[in-house]
């Protein structure tokens, strides 16, 4: 069978096809528009690159993804124009008419990672996306975390020294959450541009402190074996390392663990993502597989 | 087979016997003083009201947990005088010479709760207590959460308004993170008296200040099904209302579901302990009768 992914992020989407879940056959990527046109461009995709017996999603949220919920697929509370309240599953099905699976962008990027990439054989790890905005999934005792309702990384608080920063933060919800104070549009209006165009260290430095602050958060709640960080942020050279440095400082020795003492053993810790920029669509794919398994609503 | 189950907390232990989990035969209760006399003292206990057929152990921490670890059972880092390094498992052992399993105090009090008290038939679910320290125990997919080493709530990082509260937080290894600020030792140091004793609204509002954005971020990241808070704090009766309070305002209805919004509902989903102060006893005589079944090490 033809499986078909979609890594459907409030920014981008990548939709994809594949007989098996690491061997990506086709792919596309396009800007995340008006949900009408995107859904629209997501099933020509699929219609010329198909037929699909299965679509696996893992969509931008706030998302419900409880399957017992009577509104199953539906982006919920997202300050992304014209996306609250769309029911982004029942659009795929009545284009494509195959068992849809669905979960976070972040959960699908785990999933990705744990059977293709840089968390193969682990058993609780998380993968973080820094972008536009910021998210992350988690695998914890061999599951991928649903809870209530799904992780939400991004909006969790950190400390803010608004000494050093006075920047008061983008989220329209929280204001200075990690993501209103970390993400790459929180970094483009701070700084009056993108990160990619940013001189000098100082930005950086401010930024590998919010994300190590928010790394040692996830090691405190969760006590993941790794942690993968993707998203466009995470590209600058830089960071990574910064990040690392600090999430070092900032235990100082508590947590007696080689992984996050010795220099050598965090940079195999904190990770860059090992399917590059196909984390989401691979993890997509695979929820597919998943789906025409166990014969999933919308066929 | 009768088991034996010790909270081995790092103000208290509860000892306890029982021929099955929720029915404790007998307790005793003394306070964590050197570890010699401590152990000795837990030894004496099951000797008397034995003999036991296995012993469950939930400690404080940071505990050393690991199953293939070479210093597995041994409390590591803890600032507690006397304590880092102590070989617990090993001392406990050769006084009674049968099979130990062993977990942290509050993954224990989580095992309690989900077999017989607030968290049952749950999935994904969190235990906080607010004591002396501060400590979170996590049950992910139906799976204890372990990962690397094991959850330490208590040292996650949140914000810390300095001119509300210019008190720099009394934890050795981070100042001001959760337990640094809101643990009862913190409470106690910052007002010059225990928190039993504070008169006023004040210290109460600043402590559920700091509860409510510690409940949020491990709402952000596992997205729990209930959160059970126990510890001596968190029976100060105007607590948990003051902190559901502020987790609905921090979260500004960002996360659609009733548990977080409705202010009845949030009473169901933060809520103190079914068990009392018998959690942890009761998870740890759970973990005694899996002790029991595996053949775990010691006996």
């Amino acid at each position: 069978m033809r499986y078909g992914g979609i890594e459907a992020g409030g920014t981008k989407w990548v939709c994809a096809v594949a007989d098996r879940p690491a061997e990506l056959l086709e792919t596309e990527t396009f800007p995340t528009t008006a949900p009408g046109e995107t859904v629209s461009r997501a099933i020509r995709f699929f219609t010329k690159n198909g037929p699909v017996g299965a679509l696996g999603v893992g969509a931008f949220g706030p998302v419900d993804i409880r399957p017992a919920s009577p509104t199953w697929g539906t982006i919920t509370t997202t300050p992304k124009p014209g996306w609250a309240d769309t029911d982004l599953a029942a659009a795929l099905r009545s284009g494509l008419g195959v068992p849809i699976a669905l979960d976070t962008d972040v959960n699908a990027a785990a999933l990705g990672e744990w059977r293709h990439g840089a968390a193969a054989g682990l058993d609780t790890f998380c993968y973080i996306t820094v972008g536009t905005g910021i998210g992350g999934g988690a695998v914890a005792g061999g599951r991928i975390v649903h809870g209530l309702l799904h992780p939400e990384f991004g909006h969790m608080r950190i400390p803010h020294d608004r000494a050093r920063d006075p920047f008061g933060g983008i989220c329209p919800f929280h204001g200075d959450c990690l993501e209103g104070l970390a993400s790459g549009e929180a970094i483009r209006q701070r700084w009056g541009q993108a990160g990619q165009q940013l001189p000098g260290r100082e930005p950086w430095e401010l930024e590998a402190r919010y994300l190590a602050l928010a790394l040692v958060n996830v090691i405190c709640l969760l006590s993941p074996q790794r942690i993968i960080v993707g998203g466009g942020v995470a590209k600058q050279p830089a960071l990574l390392p910064l990040v690392r440095g600090q999430v070092r400082d900032l235990l100082a020795g508590y947590l007696r663990a080689s992984e996050l003492t010795d220099p050598d053993a965090i940079e195999r810790y904190i990770v860059p993502p090992g399917l590059g920029d196909c984390s989401g669509a691979i993890g997509a794919i695979e929820l597919a597989q998943g789906a025409a398994a166990a014969g999933a609503p919308g066929g």
